[in-house]
């Protein structure tokens, strides 16, 4: 196919090219995402009407609305550079993968730059549903946790105050993340070719939403949940939005920052430990002809 | 496998071929994309009993059923026009990868046309199902949106008139498809191999029906609304048809068919922006051993 | 891996050794298939307490089912004899693909077998739920079509007696079938390579579920719904496995047979008419370079 | 990438490392396979309020989380140890694909210890939302056959005190998945090539899910039974977990033991009959050029 480009200015070739690329895919993973829980919360037929018109097969329209985000985020930018639309998988990639410090806040800063645009654009397309949502509901905007949910997390009832609980639960799913990125791109294992490694790293996030996806809503990204807050506080959700008081919990925002930057840590660290340190050990690779193997 | 042909007419071999190939295209995708919502509407055991019994699994039914129907109707006519099979793209392709103008209308009157047939089939199929359900909820075809949504597309109720809200929703939902078709067919990108390109340009399809499908029913494509439309304003819906009249809205038709033109454009220019120029500015391409890199 | 037969029976290098693949790769579809709707009719806890407990989502189990029970079917038998595993398909083959006329029947024999003794694999895993079934919905088994389903097929209420409404069903579901088989083995267009044609091709029947599978069960295939069906007139469903007699309906049982085999070979002709006549008709098949190729 | 890893201890390089894989792939697969039933039956909002709240969408949620727990399994330990992660296809491979007998119960112990270690961490992570699941239902824990469910399996209530029932659904559920898995990576049959074993591997146990999953829970598997159902002892479910009492059934707990056992040799020569001796028979294999090749 013929491309058109004739201008090809200089800062585009190097780390501002990566800085869009990683603006680009964050938006769109976001974009998405928080669509596909506008979807499942404000947007189909009947939303609203009944108080548990949430149910697990709403979940699946959520679990593989983010699975598929990631998908296309990570198509889209990964030729560019590497697709990490996360900061903690960036702040994994430079503890284990040499990726340049040098690089780490400005790729963080994209990120958090293309969730909230992509939030932005979310509610511009959304603000019709969200208001009749809340409209049906009889509450208002800032007593709207159905509604925020659209943008971004929260503790689940139980937890009741406990900060370890999600805590434990963000380091947990993204070090799950962390670890089967870390396997899914290790050409010395069994990583997926033909280039459908963004299919299945979109596929681990799918899985984490149907496994450690409730307990509060599966950030496992610090931009993911950071940058739509920041536009939900900006419009109208309040103490919701920031710093994040909940029935039984004030000041929860920083919890889906801290929880994936420490688990994607310890994710890099459990996959060399376990398989990235018996590869290397071993003189030519992995023996060909095992299962798995292409 | 032997190939039995010995005719070859000439005209096959140029635009007749591609217009016959872009024809079955959008066929298989209005016959199954359609047909998926006649199973969820009124073919399900139940179907029509109870006001709400149309809910986020029937809608999983939808998004899969219309994201496959994509996949194979690329499969279908990918290896001899490029299976655009959607005006929108066409027009994306012209404007931004030197797809010949002079193909333009062509291709969207073959698009048309497969639509049109398509629809027509999916309604001698599902008639008995069709005319069943409207007896069931004891309405009259013209005034039965619930069976017109197994054809085309309208309004979610909360946009009441306006006309802004489902053409921002057609703008957006079609720029991401267009965007995200550019970056899986970009091979100095990240694109899958192996001839995969069509299946996730399907799941590309599902996934904006999780998440931009409630609105207004996302068309993303003139072809896929505008020819089941007239094929139901010829068997009976009337006004809900064409012009398009729904409770707090007049003269729709339109709006799916402008809303995906302009996004489509518009997703065309920002990969470009934002990736396609990037690519073209560097000197051999991405360097290998990026994630996402075969 | 170490192969570690010694024995090479002579019969198994030929026609022998495709029956006992096309007789193994049927038993894996049935198996699987009758056993998702197993699942769904009368195996989920809740199974048979309501009326209407039958819903999208026991649907989306029953396509996905069936389109991994076809999937894998085929990759079983694959390598050895194709993996026709459905006597339409064997038929379409003959007829377009230059399948010798002679092994049509063998083919036919063995698939039919290979359903048989999967359903009484199916019924000896189920007779315990199937009957808990009927014991709690209170009905006697040969007035059990919910059972009856779990094997075979039967028309929707809404036909009420009419024979072309599902034998329509069926020739359109099979002709999609075929048609979309064909795409998928043709190597002059974009078929998917790494051996993920038998992916692609159980999700041409997840979709066909999905889009024409309410109205009479989607059998599309002789095989798959004969088989089975003798199995439950010799297990106690009576008439409502043979001759085929439902509330509406007397003398059902060949519509599944006659219509998969007119659709197959509608199938066949309309790919080779629109899609295989334009590629046998350029010089060097596709040019290269267009969106879905490698 | 820069692999970072200087220290290479001798072990690593031999049965060492590939005990850690196994380890690590089991402790993946446990740790999403069992999450996913916390979702699905604790997790979810409105989980416990209702008698009937566990669906078909549940089900859903079950099996592809299981299934995909499968993928990203293999995906971790399949460059390492091939990826058995699973006593029963330890022991299949053993038999019928000269794995060495000495490495049997290596494997099968560092299988079981990490099923056991993510059972934990399941726990851990779960703990909050199965205390407040089981107040809402008023049980207590030794009596919470729904919570013990996210560990481990037991009969449905229809099979009565039967142990036949759920030990041939075992021996089946498990004879298919090491039957395809034989298929899916035997390189002279149709088998999925760029590394996409895993994946097809995993959709095997999501179709097992689908069609064998609710009889007994489809545990096919002897470590990811008993490792959780050991957790579950020791952290207070009592004789639901061992000897595993439940209303109609005691001693339950060798079942999923011995079943997947027994299963996995039937599977492994069931392919071989029908299938691997057809291969061996061949010249040069399967001819080229049909269905399913590549």
């Amino acid at each position: 196919m013929a491309e058109q480009e004739q201008r090809r200015p200089g800062y585009r070739a190097g780390l501002g090219g990566e800085l869009l690329a990683e603006f680009l895919g964050t938006f769109v993973l976001i974009l998405l995402g928080c669509a596909s829980v506008a979807v499942a919360v404000a947007g189909l037929p009947g939303s609203g009407r009944q108080a548990d018109s949430f149910g697990a097969a709403n979940w699946l329209i959520v679990a593989f609305g983010w699975g598929f985000a990631v998908v296309f985020g990570v198509y889209v930018a990964g030729g560019v550079s590497g697709a990490h639309i996360n900061p903690a998988v960036t702040l994994a990639f430079a503890v284990r993968r040499a990726f340049p410090w040098v690089k780490v806040v400005p790729y963080m800063l994209a990120q958090l730059v293309g969730a909230f645009v992509a939030a932005a654009l979310v509610y511009s397309v959304y603000s019709w549903a969200i208001d009749a949502f809340n409209a049906k509901a009889g509450v208002a905007r800032d007593q709207s946790l159905d509604t925020f949910a659209i943008f971004a997390t929260f503790p689940a009832e139980y937890f009741a105050g406990s900060w370890w609980g999600p805590l434990l639960d963000q380091i947990v799913g993204t070090a799950v993340l962390v670890l089967l990125i870390f396997a899914l791109i290790d050409n010395r294992n069994s990583a997926p070719a033909a280039n459908l490694g963004p299919f299945m790293i979109g596929m681990v996030v799918t899985v984490i939403g149907l496994t450690f996806g409730t307990n509060a809503g599966y950030a496992i990204n610090p931009a993911r949940d950071f940058g739509p807050r920041l536009w939900t506080f900006f419009t109208g959700w309040g103490d919701i939005a920031l710093p994040g008081t909940y029935e039984h919990f004030s000041f929860y925002f920083w919890i889906p920052i801290v929880g994936p930057l420490i688990g994607a840590v310890v994710g890099a660290f459990v996959y060399d430990l376990f398989i990235g340190q018996v590869l290397a050990a071993r003189p030519g690779g992995p023996e060909p002809g095992r299962a798995g193997d292409e």
